[in-house]
């Protein structure tokens, strides 16, 4: 019995949109038996069809206001399963053999944490087996179990992180996520046109890019990918384009500035910035963790600084749980929502290092008129929060500006 | 911590067409909630939302001619997980705390056969465990579990199975299984206008019935119930009607004839009934376990009678893989397919040991002008094999004649 040569192994993740219907089932179907034919040993791991998980949402909030979250990991992982099934019956059907695993049975160990659980290791014996008989070996993205059986799910994007780690878990140096888009850009094409595709990113550009709210990649998935050296390229499913390689910083040629990102689904929580502002501060985010909110961003201004606010900033969706908890837990109040802000980030090697870049800056935002109410700055991002009325403007001028639309 | 009782214990299984929307789900869930506040212990068995156990088949028929059997299992039981969670979202919404589990978290163990798995063992601790927490358990009907980890099925209607299995892992006297009809009839009312509800039907009739065509419950549930002496009690979700009684004969008012029921989608392969008739029955029969076909009813006529025939009527959902294996495996062919030929079956437990019921079986045939093809009876089931178009005239007029229709 052959052993899997890591040489010969491809990892391989399809989106929702590469699946969407039986025939771009069978399209990756073919694709995946042609990278047999010539003699590869094939893991793909696969979301749900389409947009399943968004209609299998729609159903729950029809039963219920707040559903428990074990059963909403219960609910959506029945989406990978359909396309898991199906891509499998595509390829069988093309004469090449395949098996589909569920995450529990491909081994992916997570935490407990339902709808949003971190993988803890990787047990792929299952996989491992079947690719040595030289099947197809499908895997459902997205999902695990945690030790106590339970099903999980690793959060919107999670098939990315999926794919990464078993990736890591055989030894291959590379993984290919395929997606609808053709690569990581400078900035969301539909915002602006000039947008140009980065042939290379490194770890934690790419990291800072999808926290800060660029969709092509899970950010966890970098992370693991950073952590155990596997290089990421994102591609385009049906196109021929080359995509974008994630990897070492060594290996990349280094930008100053290297994309510009927006979050335009934040809220605000506004707390004056007062004498008992820390304290405040504290008690507010003890309350959003209770909630299991995530703050994707904190500001507070330096304490002789008069008449600033406390910003922390949540992501849109998780508005409700959150006031709902801070109104019960907090009932003398003493904060504010506030749904007009809009966040731009700017990430790149050169951020900090590079003299004049927080100049250039500046200058862009006041050419447009747009005011920032806050700008930060850490190791390789810049972040700023503006009216959501500024952002596209701002996004636009400060891409041509830092020079991302000429040709690298 | 509480040890459950099984006097204190339900056992209830909801079809498909129960749940076929949110707002049946809703019903469901508050039924349920309301048992749980009685005082009851409440196990619940769901089978797949009205029409997606049809809708996942016919994608998988867009993608494969002949899907492997493994991936339409993995395919199918995404169907009950999508049903179990919104139930126990809705149940939890409801107030109460509810939990639900795969076939395989429920212990749910099967052989390995694909498509129509055998429950080999239910080790239902942690469905007991989360009982004993005071939880409604919701179970996925239908689906398994192999030895080696593998997903399986039970077959169409197998979540009137998993429910009677669990009813028996845990010692419940009883099980009821909900459905779209209020009990079992003495004829199809959709055939019979005058056909009444059966009150209470003895486990072997209840089989033969299952057996020769009536849909409401999954024979081999039957088989589980009688063997475990668990009752089965078959109502109507949404009405108030008592339903049907499935039980040991000595505790049931014995009828002569129970019941009729018909089977119209049958193929018939055809030999000749020569003096190798025996022999060449035998290689078709070979050939159809093989290519893993049901055969629902074989008649080899005495060898003495010249110019009969043997028939192997197979179900006709099954005709196509029946056929491309025999044509395969016995090039020499001697066989005919028929289609033109239904079943009808009358099932009683005097039908053997009363006298005059052959004669006023033939005597209705004959006043409607059928002629049966054949005619055999088997312990308490007298089948007939009659052309199609004939055989709603002779149930009706069977039921008549056999005083169905008049009060018990």
């Amino acid at each position: 019995m052959a052993i899997v040569n890591s040489n010969m192994l491809v990892v391989k993740k399809f989106g929702g949109s590469s699946l969407a219907s039986p025939d771009k089932i069978r399209r990756v179907a073919s694709y995946l038996t042609e990278e047999k034919r010539r003699g590869k040993d094939v893991i793909v791991v696969v979301s749900a069809m389409g947009d399943t998980t968004n209609q299998l949402l729609g159903l729950a909030r029809t039963v219920s206001q707040h559903p428990p979250k074990r059963e909403l990991d219960m609910l959506l992982t029945a989406g990978e399963r359909i396309s898991m099934a199906l891509l499998s019956m595509a390829i069988s059907e093309m004469g090449c053999e395949a098996i589909s695993f569920t995450g529990s049975q491909s081994g992916i160990v997570t935490d407990t944490s339902h709808t949003r659980a971190r993988i803890l290791d990787v047990k792929a014996f299952r996989v491992r087996e079947e690719l040595e008989k030289g099947k197809i070996v499908i895997v459902a993205g997205f999902q695990g179990v945690s030790p106590a059986k339970e099903v999980t799910t690793l959060g919107r994007g999670g098939s990315d992180t999926t794919c990464v780690a078993l990736a890591a878990a055989f030894n291959a140096r590379e993984c290919d996520i395929f997606t609808d888009v053709d690569g990581v850009y400078t900035a969301h094409p539909g915002l602006v046109p000039e947008a140009r595709r980065i042939p290379s990113i490194s770890y934690d550009e790419m990291m800072e890019l999808s926290f800060c709210g660029a969709e092509v990649l899970h950010s966890r998935s970098v992370e693991v990918a950073k952590r155990f050296g596997v290089k990421v390229n994102v591609r385009s499913t049906f196109g021929k384009e080359l995509g974008t390689i994630v990897t070492r910083s060594e290996e990349i040629e280094a930008h100053d500035v290297t994309g510009i990102t927006q979050d335009l689904n934040l809220v605000r929580i506004k707390l004056p910035s007062d004498k008992d502002a820390s304290v405040k501060t504290q008690a507010v985010l003890a309350v959003l963790e209770r909630a299991e909110v995530n703050v994707r961003f904190l500001h507070i201004p330096p304490a002789a600084a008069a008449g600033g606010s406390v910003s922390v900033m949540i992501p849109g969706d998780q508005k409700e749980s959150a006031l709902e908890h801070l109104e019960r837990e907090l009932p003398a109040g003493g904060f504010e929502l506030d749904e007009n802000l809009g966040m731009v980030s700017i990430v790149g090697q050169g951020i900090c290092s590079r003299p004049g870049i927080a100049g250039r800056v500046l200058a862009a935002l006041d050419s447009v008129g747009a005011r920032p109410e806050m700008i930060s700055t850490t190791g390789i991002t810049m972040t700023m929060l503006l009216d959501k009325g500024e952002v596209v403007a701002a996004v636009r001028k400060l891409h041509t500006d830092l020079g991302l639309g000429e040709p690298a």
